[in-house]
């Protein structure tokens, strides 16, 4: 008799298993307050004629990009890639050789590029961002992250996203949410990966950007990239962004930096019915620790305000058990 | 048995009208070519398998809203209600007595308005629209619309927008399309009524910009609208917006004016399967007949490249049997 119904008990554990997956929809998140609060928050949202139902089209959640979404060391990513484009493009310009913060730059000596400040930054910046059509600088961007390495986790970049976020952007859109990213990266920047990773479209990505300009070239009309900002998407710029371009307010927001501040206390300070979230970088062995002093990522007065309005804070090392997908391999 | 089975033959026979009804998704459109490239289009990118097919996330559509969506005559409806927003704040302003342009409109000398040019209105519209939180803004613009009627036609301005456009609009979201507006006018005064009138929430509305900003005022952060521009989404700033805010290039594209002809031509020279309309204001007994020598909505460029590019040109006149829901009453 065992032997008869042996495989259909496998058969059976295995459908149990499944189907206790399909009710855990975070299973990266540990029990623990941080995960109680979101699905207490989506409970509420979500439970018809409760007081604290949202309907749907108001479900607007916002995701920062950055150390939220995916990681931002050694060095935010965009930056990097903006370092190698310089390294791409370096054939085309010999004067680079001689010239900051390019010559450091080839010579791979990033302390001298980060001495040269934000100025230096930028310039790098306008340098490989600007100068083509946006469909072509999507491809560039494409074709980068297609090879290009994680310098620590030896992985794409874009196999360095939050295993734990991803399933909470999954479990937000199956609840009626609507997703967006409101990062301080460059949006067509983001536009190149957003989709396939995230499951957010472009119409769904909100971020710094640069001036365009509308030409006709050979009777086809083009828009060119041009070396300028036009908008800085960070602290301030993010709630106002939110208004201008989504023109509601969000019912959940979620951070890691002082950068993100502004966008937390706006949807805070909204319908009853919201949660305000921050990840705090606490696990300097699967990830990295940092807040208050860090160059990039800092979280300083956005933990105290956490603090004071009591705001959900994740600690990764305890709230999530598993970090990247690729953990364990 | 006549009056046994009467009941039932009129039962059946609404049915079956019914039925037709639901199959005819344009009623307001008379049969003729522009209906048929309206219908032709969105089969050719709905049927699967076919080589115009175009996936839903990519039926991106976008509509121009003054002179396309409602009318525009005698003058664009935002500048009524600047107008009107003079007179109702003309006792906390003593000064404006003696100060043009508000002398004249609060004269009533509309002549003498105009006269004063583009300076004249950009001032009426900052002393109108900046000053506060754009949810105060909102419910200005809300309470206009509730109480104030078109000089014409003595319905509410929301009532003066066209029937075979909502029915267009209907038909291509019944289709997965995400209908856009694309408009010069003030983005936040749209979105006043977009949803409601037109089924275009809040997010999938763009339109010219005054900057804002953030303040904490009492410990609660709010958004200040300011007396100044940010963007006009106009000409050229159309397909500029649209790269910025969508993201995606629209595969159909609305308007009526020389400031829809970059738009068109964006979406023109994108892919195969496109549709570009033009509103033609043809019908100067039911609506306005007016386009090459009109200050408001002049249509002259855009008419000749609709002629050069095969677009499809809607004649008020003849391919639409009602213009407006309340024609008739």
């Amino acid at each position: 008799m065992k032997r008869t119904y042996g495989p259909l008990c496998v058969l059976l554990s295995i459908l149990v298993v499944r189907e206790a997956r399909a009710d855990e929809p975070l299973p990266s998140w540990n029990d623990g307050a941080a995960k109680q609060a979101i699905v207490d928050f989506v409970k509420l949202v979500t439970t018809p004629d409760s007081p604290g139902f949202v309907p749907e089209p108001e479900r607007i959640a916002t995701f920062d990009n950055d150390g939220t979404l995916w990681a931002e060391q050694p060095l935010y990513f965009q930056l990097i890639f903006a370092l190698d484009r310089v390294k791409a493009l370096a054939p085309k310009h010999p004067e680079w050789k001689e010239k900051e913060p390019f010559k450091s730059v080839l010579a791979g000596d990033m302390k001298a590029v980060l001495e040269g400040g934000e100025r230096a930054l930028m310039e790098l910046l306008m340098a490989t961002h600007a100068g083509m059509t946006p469909e072509e600088f999507n491809k560039i961007v494409k074709d980068w992250l297609a090879t290009a390495k994680h310098p620590r986790f030896d992985k794409p970049f874009t196999q360095c996203v939050y295993q734990p976020m991803l399933e909470l952007l999954a479990y937000l859109r199956a609840n009626g949410f609507k997703t967006y990213i409101v990062s301080g990266g460059g949006v067509e920047f983001m536009r190149a990966f957003a989709d396939k990773v995230y499951g957010v479209p472009p119409e769904q990505v909100i971020g710094s950007s640069i001036k365009t300009k509308w030409e006709i070239r050979d009777g086809k009309p083009l828009i060119l990239r041009l070396p300028e900002i036009e908008f800085i998407d960070d602290k301030t710029g993010k709630p106002i962004a939110i208004e201008r371009i989504i023109g509601r307010r969000p019912i959940a927001s979620f951070g890691n930096s002082d950068g993100d501040l502004e966008m937390l206390q706006w949807t805070s300070a909204g319908a009853a019915s919201r949660l305000c979230l921050l990840v705090h970088h606490t696990d300097g062995k699967r990830e990295w620790a940092y807040d208050r002093d860090s160059k990039i990522g800092r979280l300083d007065k956005a933990l105290d305000a956490a603090k004071a309005s009591a705001w959900t804070v994740v600690s990764m090392k305890d709230d999530w058990n598993r970090i990247f997908a690729f953990e364990g391999e």
